[in-house]
């Protein structure tokens, strides 16, 4: 957990003793007969980063009421399928960095990489399976369809140059926002809170998370790769239209236009300059990030029906730090 | 169903309207919102082929006592987790063919196809977790578990000439032996049987996978491709070793195991006819079927603690056929 610093640590504090036991639940599933799979995990550890949804998970769970052993195994079992997915878009992707180190598929090749992803979603329902009832399952089972939905959409429009907002935002709901939404659901429920906080909690962690995906897609396009720690410009250079992208193509003059699609597409090289210049063009970057913010604004309204607290403070200070962050 | 032929859809008569539940299920819980997923969805439903497993839960069942719907969701579950590996098989293996079609990795790509085999994972566990209990999603996790752990074990000694015989079961076991003990086991289990006949269950299931798996090399090598319906000769070829050529390498001259060694390792080309000489010089495909036939023996006795029953035939009568089996 040393790499969580400032201001992120301090909206962790109240959590902090909870996330050191999501992650030795999480190590402790994990434990192989053979010690090559325990090297493996090992590095993927790594993945596990800001525990971002784990802490998410927790926090809902402490304004609901307490926290509890079910959370930390939640917690665990949220943080595993999130570095699965992570694990198979790097196969996916072909990424070269991941969190400032070499990923798993270029180091132990594209077949060990898939196997590890395989191997960790296994374990994440094998974990869930340890809890008393089914809800939990249900609820992780329904998220992890949505998301790979949304991979596979995702996918599907690859290279599609008149990808509309509303497919994008259908996509990143299902790819990022289901796992933050049933994050902040199964916090609440297993807290013990009732139907209308548990929806509210949903609300806000689906907006968090496509708030989340579309600061990440922009990260994608500017930003410094030391800082993001991960592969950049590969959205652009892998054909897949994200906020910025299609705002560009869709307010931007002819030749602007023409010239962004054909690089989509492949026809032409275009270098993160370029890119930067098109969408300077029509302000599409400001744009994405009005639309980011507005999410944000959705998320904190949502936990409005709840008493302030300090562990609704932090639910809201990370969401409002996402839009700055360097995660 | 139609490609179930005798003499299986003899032994699979008191089934028959059981196995259209578990594919009516089967096909229910594959249902998206995205008629592209359904029609990928469509592509895999011929990965079904003989619903060995789903038959095994289903007899094992019958066996005990009586079918309930329990018994054709696990079903669905058990042949939607193995489907799922399939999907993935094919993409680590970059397979050409898989039963007597084109596989979805060289149709759709190899991105499409890691996520397909994701969505079917999820599924399964999404299946299962709409049973009251958490039994069967405990021993399904856990199963699993064993087998992305066995596949990761075959990868990790691909091209590993000095691969034992011992380690070679270790994997087989993981990787294909522990889903049909479990097939076997969740059968005897949801039809109320007691803990000794549940393990003897289990038993029969995991010799029956071990046998299934020596014979499935052994097409590999064998087999003639019409016949089996999947690309042949890339266990050889991907310096895979299997129960024949573990064996040659152990008992052949010094010449033949240096000419073998090399070919697996793809330091020189060798064809099939080359490999088939090598083999018979230690009479390595007779040995590997006398330890399947090994395997099956094993598998009939572990059912002798139960008394006669149709049932009960019916299940030895499919682990006798798997021998000469064209699957």
């Amino acid at each position: 957990m040393s790499r969580i610093t400032a201001p992120l640590a301090d909206l962790y504090s109240s959590i902090r003793s909870d996330l050191r036991e999501v992650a030795r639940v999480f190590d402790e599933e994990l434990v192989s007969d053979f010690p090559f799979v325990d090297d493996l995990c090992d590095r993927v550890r790594a993945y596990r980063g800001k525990m971002l949804r784990p802490a998410l998970l927790l926090l809902a769970g402490k304004t609901c009421g307490s926290v509890s052993s079910n959370h930390h195994t939640l917690g665990a079992v949220i943080e595993m399928v999130h570095v699965a997915t992570l694990v198979h878009d790097d196969v996916l992707d072909e990424a070269d960095e991941r969190r400032g180190q070499e990923p798993i598929n270029s180091v132990e090749g594209n077949v060990a990489a898939v196997l590890l992803g395989d191997y960790l979603i296994s374990h994440a329902y094998h974990l869930c399976s340890s809890l008393k009832d089914q809800t939990a399952a249900r609820l992780i089972g329904a998220t992890t369809n949505a998301v790979c939905e949304g991979e596979l959409l995702q996918n599907r429009h690859r290279g599609d140059t008149n990808l509309s907002e509303s497919l994008y935002f259908e996509i990143i709901k299902r790819k990022t926002g289901a796992l933050t939404a049933t994050a902040c659901e199964l916090g609440a429920i297993c807290a013990g809170a009732d139907a209308e906080v548990v929806d509210s909690f949903r609300s806000f962690g689906l907006s968090v998370g496509v708030a989340f995906q579309i600061v990440d897609d922009m990260l994608d396009i500017r930003g410094a790769r030391q800082e993001v720690g991960k592969s950049l410009g590969l959205d652009f250079s892998d054909g897949k239209l994200t906020l910025p992208t299609i705002h560009c193509l869709a307010n931007a003059g002819p030749e602007t236009a023409a010239a962004l699609r054909s690089a989509v597409l492949g026809k032409t090289t275009a270098g993160r300059d370029c890119l930067l210049r098109w969408l300077a063009e029509t302000d599409s970057l400001a744009y994405a990030t009005s639309v980011a913010l507005e999410y944000i604004g959705r998320a904190r309204s949502a936990l409005e029906i709840l008493p302030p607290s300090d562990a609704r403070s932090s639910l809201t200070a990370i969401a409002e730090f996402i839009i700055q962050r360097r995660l």
